[in-house]
């Protein structure tokens, strides 16, 4: 079972080199065993080092090992950390200084104008992306409408089947070979990796163009291919894409560079614009602006600012507006701004849709059932992965099992309109794509309705469809079936979104519980089925994904009634209650799967009995001010003591003394240090020193070379390297004895990478880094403590 | 002009002991006149001592000075700061770590039940409120028409005019007295002491349950008595009252303790629920319970965090659902759920109010008017309240201006309907309280609709009426007389809220340019004036209050039309920005003219060149972990060095070698030891010292006794005290090289009060608070730097 050679889903490569990263699979549940299989490679002596601070990547010796931990009791040392924190060295402050108001000035509209460039981007790729999937969806439908049409009279319906299956295959596999040979880091909905970037964590490879690329070429295939998915998450993470690349002002992967926004080159700016991508994206996929806002808030706010959030804002409704204008231009309505997103569940407006007091109980025990089912779905998601990461690991067997969901997809539903008898009369109010089959003239098959439009039609007619439109029995049958598939489908290598498959099986049995009520009512008051099909949606997408403020704020503006706040908000919060007693979210799962060092909102509540000081990593690797060149490029070659801080102190002694704290280095900053050669020779009395600029700090920003690709000669290992310009001469510290809550606050409110803990007399006694963080958390025997493996 | 004895408007009185406070005028722009004119006074030597922490409350040699600062170049120094970081000695900790993982599941559930209670008390209020004024409303309309019936056949009419203007006074009267003679902390809208609140700063009684009821019957009174107010703003403080008296289970004026949510006893629990609260009111007033959310967090999310702004967001929907169904009720539809809100804009949904993409620039020229006649109207007031400050600073004085108002406001009215022949026909939705006047039979006349109805129905009217219910002349002329009252109003001693007279004036030009639009195309695409009328209140308000995000999703969530965000959204951008090119918010003009330290969200850009250094105050007084009793005394009660916060270092020695830092002590924790006598005797050598509870400090929280108020006897004096087990062992610390906006950052972010600066060797050098922080501002020439007044 180990030491098999495998990708992981989305994060084979490394963001800073390129390189492969050597991936251990732990498979087991506890660390013993897991160091007992690798006792005789490096393995374990690294897992003892559980002092490091986010390591990076320029280890290749263990390469051999191609595997995951998914052991959710894991943290893997293998993501680096975002640096939400300036380093406010001396070239950056006089930068700064020197800077004029009218300069600030002009930073501020510059920021705003790449709002506007986000948000346009963002709605035009979600235009493209709503476009192509309607007219594949239309392609598809006729070709396989004209086989039925001429089969059905031959009786041979198989080969229809056959033709639907191989059509819907062949779709599916040219996006699952893009995902899983060219960019793993484009499967699935993106939106747990977009989670981990808001938070700080460095996913690699997930702003990427190619990524971006094959994300949107991937929705494509999978939409059009019949999968079980939707198009919305994938739109939140086009949109954290774009708004990368934009704000750079260049592309690293096609070697362009603008020239533009150089200011922008920093983790800070970055990430405030990916907040601001990530809510256009949203703001496109739903129509939901504020909505987005929220996300991007509940997911990243260890930065809220007035400013930022109206540019955020700004950019989802600029997003928004796009979408919403050239939709109107396609669908030949210049001017018209009715779609506002790529979703839109129509508007609940008449008499029969609105609430009344008494119904409050019943969506509330809705919102348990969504609770239930959610936490179903996650667990048996749960498994399918740990599953999947043992042995469905190497490409061909991913895209063979995407093709495989393809089939048994188009299948499980050809055999349910087959079967179903469901026959609807031809409304004025057409279906779309009415497919008569075994119906009588005059009437259609809304089993078929169901399985041929796109998921974002099927939603909206369950909610809008008047009462009787749907056959109690489909809906059951579909429910089981759509709820079998969505749970296989998620985690494929395709790109492919939850919420829509989440959306339409709560839709399917908040319907058929409306059916029923109304039944037993005797369709006296409970007058709307849709009305519970719009709660039973919202229920089941808040059991599985557990997100609250956003996800309420996005069904509101989806819905573009208010005063369904109350009901939905309740749903959500009762679906999550309920769901969080058994499973956790599924974006969470699929994070602690993947042992990233994910910081929550608070310190774990029990947790005050810890300290600074046995949180810390220690000892630290320190550097005096004027520190020699052969000692730094040793450090920074050192793969067992990859950190990416280094604290300068007064005097790097052998003595066991620490020294008194001076500043804070990046191994960023000295690469780049150590590429310009910028040394002071031992012999000169005279100090010259190559004068850097903060530009050939943004030139190299974000790909660092790797230490071993810059070559330092023996006389030039001799020198020595002034690092007091450089470094942070403010880091943040707190002493040892500080409560680990404190520290937390600290560490995420101004999110932090590196913080320097300190003795009485200002001396360097350790360092927190995320990971010391991270792996504390309430489990049900207390507070547990995870593991740090290497991978 | 100096030495006038007067009250301020809402600041009169300390929180802390309810005693007195000194109040001096500067009345002048620089501060040399200003010290010129207290030479002799002891005001001199305290203005030079700007290294003054945060003053608290015990001065009372210069109560003979009663004015107040009203240059907007001053910060007081008598504001206290909210502490928003715990202090974590070891008597916390012990509690944090004695308490279980059941315990504080039991909290968070205590905290929810909290915020239940604060949405559906804040509810309540609301619907007493509307129920109240429509009664009164009605009553007052009978008698008028009544006499207006009356008198028009006789000739009489100035006896109408007579009799409306008196009742109009005598209800004004009412109010006005109890707020300027009871409780000026009542006056105005509130929304900028909530704001300064949730900022951090400590504004005198405005959280007293006294201010609450005044509050109430003061919006009664002066809403009945047809000023040009509102009752929404004033809905925002009586939520925050409401939510911090519950938040503490027992109220200090009522002298009554429930004995439950102690835990919540401190500021930072405090502050979280008072920021519900005030979504809550936002959400009461205008069913926009994701606007108050958002509120809540754009005015004081220094502490953004989901499980708080899930709870923030809980305690909006509570309070509209509460008022929804109360008001339900008192309809005589109960289930009836369509009063969100104390104002309802109506519902945007008819074809005609579908906007197009090329009316974007007409609805940004709009928001460009907004601006203008916002800063036209800030200025105005501004220049009244200096005159105010001046003039009319007792409380009869105040009385009279505010009868004065309501007089005139009554008379003006009377006249543009006396000379308006604006007549419509009574039509089929027949207008609530239709006066013929002067108008045939089976007319009305469109004037007196305006002015009789409560202004929330005439802006819905503004909205909604169809084309050609408003006369243009008419419109110009309410404008112009609405806009002057208004001005007039805002800054009277009685309680009353801004928005809807600004949405009335704006609806009312808004409409007027629609119909002019309208009249230019010929009627043709121009349909619905309302849509204009809805632009035009945006832009007016906008201009005038400067808020952003959450003013656009209350708008939205008021018209329940998700579709207007975008045009609301660039409406609000383009008045603040045309608006604030000319002066500021009106909200944050009179927050200046209180001279309160508010912390905006950064620091100013071009302030890198200053560090820690220069900020902050110095020397510090410090105390030793054992120190004595005398020197303590001596310290809080020198009133010239009554600072907030006392480090605790390793020495207190004479010379001149600063301490190291051992932890950080509070004014208020002293004086409960003090109180508690936790003294250890010189003689004995065993250190016996009295054991103190956490629940000590919570009973004496949040009035705190002057140290006048307890007595040391000189035995005492001789004792000493134990510091340690007090103290908070971990402040927050910078070195004295640290930028303003690192620190300003770090400040903010934590919502700090106190922030030692230290050297590399850990000694005490100086100490940062809000006011060394907020005395920066960007001004026309650069970097500008407040002075610091005593009062």
């Amino acid at each position: 079972m180990a030491n098999v050679t495998k990708k992981v889903s989305w994060s084979s490569r490394d963001e800073g080199t390129g390189e492969s990263t050597p991936l251990v699979n732990g498979a087991g549940k506890d660390t013993a065993r897991y160091s007992r299989q690798f006792s005789n490679s490096s393995i374990l002596r690294r897992l003892s080092t559980v002092d490091l601070d986010d390591q990076s990547n320029e280890d290749t010796e263990t390469s051999h090992l191609k595997e995951i931990p998914h052991n959710e009791k894991l943290l893997s040392s293998k993501y680096e950390s975002l640096d939400y924190d300036n380093s406010e060295n001396q070239l950056f402050l006089e930068e700064e200084r020197r800077m004029s108001s009218l300069e600030f000035r002009m930073l501020e509209i510059s920021r705003w104008v790449v709002c506007a460039l986000i948000g346009i981007l963002t709605g035009l790729v979600a235009c493209f992306i709503d476009i192509a999937v309607e007219q594949l969806a239309g392609v598809k439908y006729n070709v396989v409408k004209h086989s039925i049409d001429t089969f059905t009279e031959v009786g041979g319906l198989s080969i229809s089947l056959i033709l639907w299956a191989a059509l819907n295959a062949a779709i599916v596999v040219v996006g699952s070979i893009a995902v899983a040979f060219f960019e793993p880091a484009a499967a699935g909905s993106g939106i747990p990796q977009i989670k981990c970037y808001l938070n700080g964590v460095k996913i690699p490879h997930v702003v990427r163009l190619k990524t971006l690329v094959i994300k949107v070429f991937g929705v494509l295939s999978s939409v059009a291919g019949g999968l079980a998915v939707g198009k919305e998450g994938p739109m939140i993470h086009s949109g954290a894409v774009i708004a990368a690349g934009i704000s750079q002002g260049r592309s690293t992967s096609l070697k362009r560079d603008f020239k533009i926004f150089e200011y922008f080159r920093r983790d800070t700016e970055k990430r405030d614009f990916v907040s601001a991508g990530a809510a256009a994206g949203v703001s496109a996929a739903f129509g939901a602006p504020v909505g987005g806002v929220l996300f991007s808030l509940e997911e990243g706010a260890s930065f809220w600012n007035q400013m930022l959030t109206w540019r955020i804002f700004f950019a989802s409704m600029v997003s928004t507006f796009t979408l919403n204008f050239f939709l109107g231009i396609y669908h030949g309505k210049v001017g018209d701004l009715s779609n506002p997103g790529l979703i839109n569940f129509g508007r609940f407006e008449n008499e029969a849709m609105v609430y009344n007091v008494y119904e409050i109980p019943v969506f509330i025990f809705m919102g348990v059932m969504g609770g239930v089912l959610g936490a179903i779905f996650n667990t048996l998601n749960y498994w399918l992965t740990i599953f999947r990461i043992r042995y469905i690991h190497r490409p061909c067997l991913q895209v063979m099992e995407a093709v495989l969901v393809a089939v048994v997809t188009a299948t499980v539903s050809f055999a349910m309109i087959y079967f179903s008898n469901d026959c609807q009369p031809l409304g004025e109010d057409q279906a779309e794509y009415p497919l008569q089959l075994f119906c009588s003239d005059g009437e259609y098959n809304s089993m078929a309705t169901a399985f041929f439009n796109t998921p974002e039609k099927s939603v909206r007619s369950l909610f809008h469809d008047p009462p009787g439109s749907f056959d109690p029995q489909t809906l059951g049958l579909f429910t089981l079936s759509y709820f079998l598939l969505a749970f296989w489908t998620y985690g494929l290598a395709v790109s492919a979104g939850l919420f829509i498959p989440s959306l339409l099986i709560g839709a399917a049995w908040g319907r058929l519980f409306g059916i029923f009520l109304a039944k037993m009512s005797n369709g006296s008051i409970w007058a709307d089925p849709g009305k519970y099909a719009l709660i039973g949606a919202a229920a089941q997408l808040g059991g599985i994904v557990r997100m609250t403020l956003s996800l309420t704020v996005i069904m509101v503006e989806a819905t573009g009634n208010v005063t369904y706040g109350l009901p939905i908000m309740l749903v959500l919060m009762t679906a999550k209650i309920i769901g969080d007693y058994f499973v956790e979210g599924l974006y969470d799962i699929h994070i602690k799967l993947q042992s990233v060092p994910f910081l929550h909102w608070e310190a774990p509540a029990t947790s005050h009995a810890l300290t600074a000081r046995e949180v810390m990593s220690s000892p630290v690797t320190c550097f005096s001010r004027l520190e020699k060149v052969g000692n730094i490029v040793d450090v920074l070659s050192n793969a067992a003591m990859n950190n990416n801080g280094f604290p300068v102190v007064s005097e790097f002694s052998a003595s066991d003394e620490p020294g008194r704290l001076y500043g804070l280095i990046l191994r960023s900053q000295l690469i780049v240090l150590l590429k310009h050669k910028v040394f002071v020779e031992r012999a000169h009395s005279s100090l010259i020193q190559r004068k850097l600029q903060m530009k050939d700090f943004r030139d190299a920003y974000p790909r660092f070379p790797p230490i071993q690709s810059i070559h330092v000669s023996q006389d030039e290992r001799e020198c020595m390297m002034d690092l007091s310009e450089f470094m942070n001469p403010t880091p943040y510290t707190v002493p040892q004895e500080t409560s680990l809550p404190r520290v937390f606050k600290l560490f995420r409110a101004l999110g932090l990478r590196h913080l320097v803990v300190v003795d009485e007399e200002n001396r360097v006694v350790g360092l927190v880094t995320r990971k010391d963080l991270a792996r504390y958390h309430l489990g049900k025997h207390g507070l547990e403590e995870m593991q740090i493996s290497q991978t």
